[in-house]
């Protein structure tokens, strides 16, 4: 095909592309910082340090964006190393061994790693001013798979200074508000009424999608912090707020109407449009004057009357409510559809526990519901039993049921915490911090908590020959286990002080 | 590991490889189409000519169907071109901008095009002859994934010419039947009895899934014309029409089984069923006789006396309601399962604008459901504020709201719009023709409609003090603009003559 | 860039560099086994050879799982063989044929294969003793994205020997039972009591996702066999099994916590609680004692007083209901929402069917329900019209309507069958033996069977001129053969002797 003069032409180019692609090929092989990705904890933190020198090159405004860019990819670099390790390095084989329970689950997740804990690097701020921030939890399902029940259920946490304005929008989302500090008033537009509610600690409100509505912190010195709950109505798993008043930050949605239509529809020059839509540049969270505040507060409790007039959709507060576990180790707080109607068609129940410093929850699981929770105050830790993670290497070549693998982390202030249907969970206080913990419970209808150790466990309910045929001991041994624990789901927590004798030596 | 003789020898196998490779990786490289598929929108349109050509030396009887493919892969090419571009351009940094807004919806997006308006291209003809036609709408998540939402609704559209039968099927879905042109005949048959009813513009009908039905256009003169949402229930977003009645076009179903099984199961001899099913070759839409019209025409008007008689399964006349809204710029008729009952368990509600010549509706949003519109007559233009498509450059880098991207285009007859939940929208008739427009609403329980501008509007809903905090300016200047519009829903367009004083320069 | 010396030294590396890279492409190239995966079916064969060779390198103990994997590695190779190869190996071109019909669905399926039935190697064993085993199916997405509308729903069957225990369990699933075979006692735990339930063949039963339920074969001597449709609650189609009771294997759950933690909530000594959760090794399905048996018998049936005291959960026995149909080919029992109430917001119905021998099934269509049905007992085949499968070659480049492909298989005790919704469907027995088939109808609410052949079938509904248009036939004729089967549902089958005088020659 090719004379031998072009043949030696051809060898030349040859050469000289060999040695570029070849070069290429040696430092894509020999880059350090590869390298690091695969075995080394360090390769994301270098490559952050050299994001951030780039940024200090930029003019002084873009500095922090570009600074913030940097972070975030770093994190989320850490985060795939950290959870998405394994699915890389594992064998196929392993995953098709013989107990046939389905492996493929695992995959993004690491020994080490588990997708059921997050923390502030997992939140991404929507809106962040001097007065407040609203910060918004990843998808479920980018975390990981086995989390694509919850998919189109999202988690938002806002936190504003005193007196302060969260200006008016709407989401294309169904939101389920709790306030876990501070005292607030929100507003909900309707077309042809407004209504204000007064808002404090342990409220609950829902906010139907796309009301649009507001909210002020109508206190002098206290943070106001609500965690909500959100359920996408337009695209499942996403939402975006809609600002009508606004201007150029927040942004008024009016802007992106051309000014023909804005005149006509508003019948306004379009003089008079841009000074309205052309104002506002504080962002979403904005500073109140004292008058103003005070005259946005609610003055009458119309919304607590609520439930004797049925019709009134004002918040109710799930801590007044009686609750329905309580001893001096801890109390849980229950509420659901039957106390609250408008969570019914959300499926969703909500639940407040506090377990007092150096005590624990009993270990339980929920029949039906996947359980999000919040951690309000305090610190501590979790530890719950996973087969779907659990990894084959654990049971042996001959067993054909399946394992349970440890999962656990420090729980602390905003760490949010996911406990999937059926997987037995337990939580800890620390030594000196009751531990509070907002849950809000998916697909709540016909939800059991079945406890797993306490007075009530369910062990105590099989028979007596089922005991001893299923744990392989005298029946007698498993009933004098079982039931050695006398309280009721709070307990005295481990290396507290003991008073019964149970357990001398430990 | 080779020797010196070996090593020559590879070394000559070596460099005619390299030949090859790099003479692949040059043609690669310097392909004229591929340049022209990502910079340059000849691409599809020479392939397309390049197409026709080949179909040009097939066979006579070929050459349609295969031009058809030509065209059909060339809008497909242009459509990925127009809506996909961005995904592949676009650079990640961008989008994961300090807003945080989720920007992973817009892959697929580009800056100038948008997944919300669907027109004939996006049609295919699932059943044509020289009678009608029937054009079923591509999957929603196939045009973007931002439509994932209603991915499980599909969209078809039926025109028929006069003293037609549309042959006897049944179809995995649920139909939801307008008829938005001409007057038919429909029978529904049930193991035991058979339903016919007659049908007029503006009949709403529900057809449940896997009920054989037939239709026949019973006017002299007019095309029928029918819009159906479907439903599918057995493989979600697809179905299939199941043919019974039929022969070779439409092939019955019945040939698929065993000449044995037909033998045993229709007692039948094999020459019968091959007679029986062997005749029909004129496709799914046939002319029939004026008699056999005029015999098939329902003669009592049964189907109307609902909904005294709760049992019927009758056709509700959406445009005999009165209209929710109305005033001399427009009208809107609206249904939902409280007025039809079969609603209810689809979750649509249906309504239908009729917007004067010159005039507009109001900018306004659905609190929770999605609409499909589809364009019955006229012409217009539509405008949408969409903050899942804004792009982060038109937010300033240190803002740290959404931004709206406004979404627009023509609106023309066959024309269809989705409008997801919580987006504005506002829709205008040309100057001269009424703009008629049928929705279907999804997600329609507890829905509401907020409008924007207008008498009603619910900015006027605010408090003082959010209205001057909001918007940055004084409230009286807000709530000076949005009392200047005194229409309700719809109102005088723009350009047209103005009669009030508020807009003297414009 | 690059010196001589370095030039030349770079040409030795890039030469001994190219020699391996182009090796390992030629290896590529040429690897025979490579080759046989696409164009031979012996590829897997040879692969299963080599593997089982490695596994006899092993230990004696690790050899059965060995070769358990390198079986079901090739079965699953061969299935996407059978299933995968169309979709590589067809043009696109055909798939976007003038039919315009979705095409996409049959990615995946073979002209030869189909994703309807499941045989033996479909099925994964999750537990296997010498005493029994549990066996459940594969999830139905992965054998075809056509089967997606039911990938929430899962299959499992259990066996267990006479006088067994399977130890207390609870699923993140719901379960729905039938009895096939075998007489047995179900208990399900709540918190505060215990039912217990006999259970004897034809018994329906609902567990409710997260009861700790146990279960024994209290039968001397037959086996126990239950076919089980469950419903996962947390990670959609996917469940797992949750054993308190237990040791080694099946592992406790409790054994996933810290013994800290296991000691302050059992309020009991490590050495106490190692020795209770370290014993059981006998895997889940465990031998009992006659004695046990005889305790753990339900002695009153206060399950069966059922449906008077509508409180009790127990099972409802669905061969004890009067047949739907029946006649000397076949009766058909069929148990819904309205018999038996925990089936409502599962939205299944459940129905068995048993063909006598040399008989066959009315064809006829579900109009909602997609059904999975279980061969109980016998042998037989089924034939099925499938318009998701057809292939654009079946048809005709002209044609304008869909065309349906036959899919086809024998039926045998354990085969399971997927019917979606619409499709018409016949099922056959052999000539020797009954053919019961088990049948969970997914999608149940107002479901309607349409007989296609048969005294009360569905043609017969359509108005004469319905007929003639759509058959191209004399009305007449289409009446006279739509007539001539007098039997409701049930018929002789193909090949049988004929009493009537339709078919003189056949």
């Amino acid at each position: 095909m090719a004379s031998k003069a072009k043949a030696k032409l051809s060898l030349v180019f040859l050469l000289f592309s060999l040695v570029l692609l070849l070069s290429n090929l040696a430092l894509a092989t020999h880059d350090p910082e590869r390298r690091d990705d695969e075995g080394n904890p360090e390769g994301p933190k270098r490559r952050l340090k050299e994001c951030m020198r780039q940024c200090d090159r930029r003019e002084g405004q873009e500095q922090p964006s570009c600074r913030r860019q940097c972070r975030e990819r770093y994190q989320r670099e850490r985060e795939e190393q950290e959870h998405g390790g394994r699915g890389r390095g594992e064998e196929r084989e392993s995953n098709d061994s013989d107990e046939g329970s389905e492996r493929e689950q695992e995959q993004g997740q690491q020994e080490s790693g588990h997708p059921y804990l997050f923390e502030d690097q997992h939140f991404t701020a929507r809106a962040r001013s001097q007065h407040g921030r609203l910060r918004v939890l990843q998808k479920f399902t980018e975390r990981s798979n086995l989390l694509r029940g919850i998919e189109n259920y999202r988690l938002s946490i806002l936190e504003a200074d005193p007196q302060i304005l969260v200006i008016p929008n709407h989401l294309d989302a169904e939101r389920l508000l709790f306030v876990a500090r501070g005292r607030g008033t929100i507003s909900l537009v309707h077309q042809d009424r407004r209504e204000s509610f007064n808002l404090q600690r342990g409220d609950v409100l829902r906010v139907p999608a796309g009301t649009t509505s507001y909210m002020i912190n109508r206190d002098n010195n206290e943070k106001l912090v609500i965690a909500k709950l959100l359920q996408p109505v337009g695209v499942p798993g996403e939402f975006q707020p809609f600002f009508g008043p606004g201007g150029e930050d927040p942004e008024s949605f009016y802007r992106a109407f051309s000014t023909e239509i804005l005149e006509s529809a508003l019948n306004t020059r379009r003089d008079k449009l841009q000074r309205l839509f052309g104002q506002q540049r504080q962002g979403i969270i904005i500073k109140a004057s004292e008058e103003q505040i005070r005259s946005m507060s609610h003055r009458e409790e119309g919304g607590r009357s609520w439930p004797f007039g049925g019709e009134s959709r004002g918040p109710f507060n799930l801590l007044n409510k009686r609750p329905s576990q309580s001893n001096q180790y801890g109390q849980l707080h229950e509420v659901d559809a039957r106390d609250y109607r408008q969570l019914q068609d959300l499926d969703v129940a909500i639940s407040f526990a506090n377990i007092t410093q150096g005590s624990m929850e009993a270990p339980f699981y929920n029949s039906r519901a996947t359980k999000i929770s919040v951690v309000v105050e305090g610190e501590g830790y979790f530890e719950m039993a996973c087969p779907h993670l659990s990894s084959s290497e654990s049971g042996g070549q001959g067993k054909s049921s399946p394992s349970y693998r440890r999962v656990s982390g420090r729980l602390r202030r905003g760490t949010v915490l996911v406990v999937p249907a059926g997987h037995p969970i337990v939580r800890v206080a620390s030594s000196n911090q009751n531990l509070e913990l907002l849950c809000f419970e998916i697909n709540a209808r016909d939800n059991e908590k079945y406890p797993l150790a306490g007075r009530r466990n369910i062990m105590n309910q099989l028979e007596k020959e089922a005991k001893e045929l299923a744990f392989g001991v005298p029946a007698r041994e498993v009933e004098e286990i079982f039931r050695q624990q006398e309280e009721d789901f709070f307990f005295r927590g481990p290396g507290q002080q003991q008073q019964e004798g149970g357990r001398g030596d430990a």
